[in-house]
């Protein structure tokens, strides 16, 4: 027996198929899902687990290892967020997000760190020596919302969209914040003075941080949607070079001490479009499948290992700092959102109601990321107060909050999500009204978001495009894309369903039936792009009437990297006249 | 800037980056995969990269480390090469791949060891401190045919299937021969004295690692498509079980010093049935999509790595020695084509033609797993002129064999891969013909290939599939799933041409067309299975009469773990009664 050899992939291994058998066994029993959230049934295998490991080996069962969970497992599970995100609304509330993840989180922070000490000058309480840059440290770390919990947590309760995005975008964004007051905390810890230039320089980091994560992010996503331009001839590695510039981009961004998660999130963002455009049907397939795999996975290591790593002996016992922390941890989150949203309600038609602020509140689950940072502390002697602290804040959020904001949502009726998507009826509408305020908006003078939005379109459809698609000038409007796309969706159905033959010949333009999934509005809504253009709208019509002309791509014989079935048998190009609606 | 941290995944990253976008530059000049196989270039970058290194640095390149080779890099492409095995060619030829992989490796391993020491004995040489021992050492390594190398060459030449499979089949299965030799030749390197004890302690393993291997991977097999019987809401999870459960029988069977390869495969042959069957169709595309990429990334760092390690320090040169193993290669191989094709021809009766029995000699080519062997040989005196010779002889096969074979290949006309699939007509008379010498073999008392066949098919229907497959009595005869298959794909195809409403409405059950590729041969194979057992055939003709009759799986509202789309929108069970073939 050679165990030695094999150890580091045979672990790594047994633990993703043990994450996996565990997510199996939860869906066997349909009941249990829908009352405890997912992850607080892993964080409870993996306290048992611990509680085994400790019991057999009488001694702390190993934690999770910062390093890892920074490289390994949470790129994963941002780089799917990122790529599923729902633009549209993310960009319409980008100002509202932005705030809540810059200016919500240094409240916190702050309002955390000097309360904390505060607490810390009772004397009843011995913690006297604990100091303000100390607590300030600790309240930078457990500050940050996790966008892995929130994402566990809020995909299982179907609240609207717009609620959705508030609170899931904050926990994307306010890591570029929590990296740098966490960084330059701990720098401030370890030097001696602290000038007044340092907190100004602190201050401009953050720009750098967040702006240079989105820079590294676009670059590496232009770069992947235009390397994509070339995979026509080597469709089976085209999913590689999705995952392969997004973690590069992520790696990159750390390495120069930006934020990765920002990265990642602009790189997905940046390149999803153009990349779907160039890539085959079967590729994309196989990105969205991976990536979906990848993250679940990923998300059901983090919260076994967080369960695992909460048992041992590296914690330090202090009931009210403890229990001050949490309760400061709600208390300042509250106070945070209705200033905040107090101010974002002067400024909005389309205000954020007290119920919607009371779930962005309450929503504000901790995580890994906090579990991952306080690990990372230099080692001092109350660092495992903070680890005891931050174990219970992530412990009373995931189980107390996780647990109980799907009956408060229930009971305080909060808008869903609505279950069918628009109609390209309304898609149409949606769109020619951003023209139509676009329009306004120039004409007034007002440079808004909609007037952004169409010169930003400008640019993308005149240079990013022929850049960026390998067969830019082919479709000539995007709406035939779509059309092309229901029309094969409504064939498979057909299909399976038997009636291919004498079904009804046209693909649902006009019925919502085929549009149900809310991914699909988002990239319904992309298709749709520039349908208001007047020549292309001219163009369309005299496109659907003589249906889609469309030359067959031709590929070589039996090849290693295709699979089979992908490649035509026909050896020449052959030109397929359609007649369909002419039959019509 | 922390390059530090993130320097392990970034250098893979960019590893396998570089290896990707090396892959997309050939593909881009058509002309140069039709003339020098890619393995060829993919080594000369390495020999380049080699030399800037070694140019830059002043000293030997770092060499591809064994274990990242047999842990990482060879199970992808075994897996995708046991997934894809054409099990009907292979089984049919199983007695001679085996002749040829277990004989006629140790045939080279002794030849080439005796004959080499020979060589050693000639004092001018300077060659006679390197023992005989050490001789056949270097003979198992370098005796070994490989399974990458081969693969490379020969799925551009498309030789006909039976020559594919005997090269291709013999490189995987020598794999257990070659690891019991040269465990054991390292072993008596070590012992003092040998005893006969351990040369028929030796044999007895070649049984035990062939079979043993066999054995864990099957375990494993039939595990994972236990598993996936379970995966039905959460298909996104799916396909990892594909992946895990193969590397972990590879991990095992390696940890039991039992050979990996005849692991890997067994087990990817055993649960692939199994598997398709249970999973859903996108989960499919992502397990074939992804294997082929992985395997074919493996393939090209191996390539590229091979050229990096060649250029350095590490070699000892001499002469005779090299040029003789290169000369016993090759005459050894040919003679034991020869002797062994000998034999093999008088039991059958669709014998091996000379000229196959040329490219059967001639496609030896030699690759990493040789590499990998020579440094991971114990060290002594002469470790670098083995390494030498090994490398001379990697690089002679595959750019002087690996080129000029495909010239060969057309000069001696070799009978090619016939183009086109056989038609559903074809595969119905096979398969018919199958169940005949079956019986006449039962009859005649004469328990030979198709008896055994019949019994595990028995054995399958019987036991297996209840206990494997999820859905089992739903498709009653598979020629239905076929139908469903063929449907769908007609389906697509009209939808894509425009045509859906007024095409053809048979889907080509008796045409050609639509049967093409070479690995749907197999697959539509097994699909008709058990077409000829007669109530099922009676069953069948009710079952297209009526048409399919399908109830439509629901899935619940949007969740994380399901792709959009893949569930549909109405909640309720709804029946689809079909009335195509009665409306026509």
């Amino acid at each position: 027996l050679d165990y030695q050899h094999v150890q580091v992939p045979f672990e790594i291994t047994l633990w993703i198929m043990l994450a996996s058998l565990a997510k199996i066994g939860f869906h066997l029993y349909n009941k249990l899902p829908s009352v405890v959230p997912e992850s607080c049934l892993l964080i409870f295998i993996g306290l048992i687990m611990g509680g085994i490991i400790y019991g057999l080996n009488d001694r702390s069962p190993p934690v999770m290892d910062s390093d890892i969970f920074f490289l390994y497992l949470l790129p994963p599970i941002v780089l799917d967020a990122g790529y599923f995100m729902p633009s549209r609304p993310f960009f319409e509330n980008i100002g509202t997000i932005l705030l809540y993840a810059v200016v919500g989180t240094i409240w916190n922070v702050f309002g955390i760190g000097f309360s904390l000490y505060g607490i810390c000058q009772v004397r009843a309480f011995r913690l006297q020596d604990v100091s303000l840059l100390h607590n300030l440290l600790f309240g930078s770390l457990i500050a940050a919302v996790d966008p892995v919990a929130v994402l566990a947590v809020f995909e299982e309760i179907h609240v609207n969209e717009k609620l959705h995005i508030l609170v899931f975008g904050e926990s994307l964004l306010n890591d570029a914040v929590t990296v740098v007051l966490y960084k330059l905390f701990r720098s401030f810890c370890e030097m001696p003075t602290i000038k007044s230039m340092d907190v100004f320089a602190g201050v401009g980091k953050f720009f750098v941080v967040g702006l240079g994560g989105v820079l590294v992010g676009l670059s590496f996503g232009f770069t992947a949607a235009f390397t994509t331009r070339f995979t026509k001839d080597i469709r089976v590695i085209e999913p590689l070079f999705v995952f392969l510039y997004s973690y590069l981009s992520y790696l990159t961004a750390e390495m120069f001490h930006l934020s990765g998660i920002v990265a990642i999130i602009a790189c997905a963002m940046g390149m999803k479009r153009y990349v779907e455009a160039n890539i085959s049907l079967k590729s994309h397939t196989t990105v969205k499948y991976f990536m979906k795999m990848w993250s679940s996975v990923s998300d059901t290591l983090i919260f076994i290992f967080l369960g695992v790593s909460t048992i041992g002996e590296n914690h330090e016992w202090n009931w009210p700092y403890i229990c001050f922390t949490v309760i400061f941890c709600l208390v300042w989150r509250a106070l945070g959102v209705l200033v905040l949203t107090f101010f974002v309600n002067r400024f909005h038609v389309n205000t954020i109601t007290s119920k919607d602020q009371f779930i962005i509140a309450y929503g504000g689950l901790r995580g890994a990321i906090c579990f991952s940072l306080v690990f990372l502390l230099p080692e001092f002697h109350r660092k495992k107060l903070f680890i005891a602290a931050t174990t219970v804040v992530i412990l009373f959020t995931v189980f107390v909050q996780g647990m109980t904001i799907r009956p408060l949502v229930d009971l305080l009726a909060v808008k869903r999500k609505r279950e069918s998507a628009p109609t390209v009826g309304e898609q149409i509408h949606i769109r020619f009204l951003d023209h139509l305020l676009a329009g306004i908006e120039d004409i007034s003078g007002h440079w808004g978001q909609y007037y952004w939005k169409d010169k930003l379109e400008y640019f993308n459809s005149k240079y990013l495009q022929k850049i960026l698609l390998r067969e830019y000038d082919q479709p000539k409007s995007s709406i035939v894309l779509l059309y092309e796309k229901l029309e094969r969706k409504h064939a498979i159905e057909l299909a399976e369903a038997g009636q291919l033959g004498h079904g009804p010949a046209h693909p649902s333009l006009l019925g919502p039936g085929f549009l149900c999934s809310s991914d699909r509005t988002v990239r319904t809504d992309q298709k749709l792009e520039d349908a208001q253009n007047p020549d292309v709208l001219d163009n369309m019509q005299e496109i659907l009437a003589r249906n889609l002309y469309r030359i067959r791509r031709t590929g070589p014989a039996y090849n290693r990297h295709t699979l089979p079935g992908e490649s035509e048998p026909s050896e020449h190009a052959q030109e397929i006249l359609i007649l369909r609606h002419k039959s019509l």
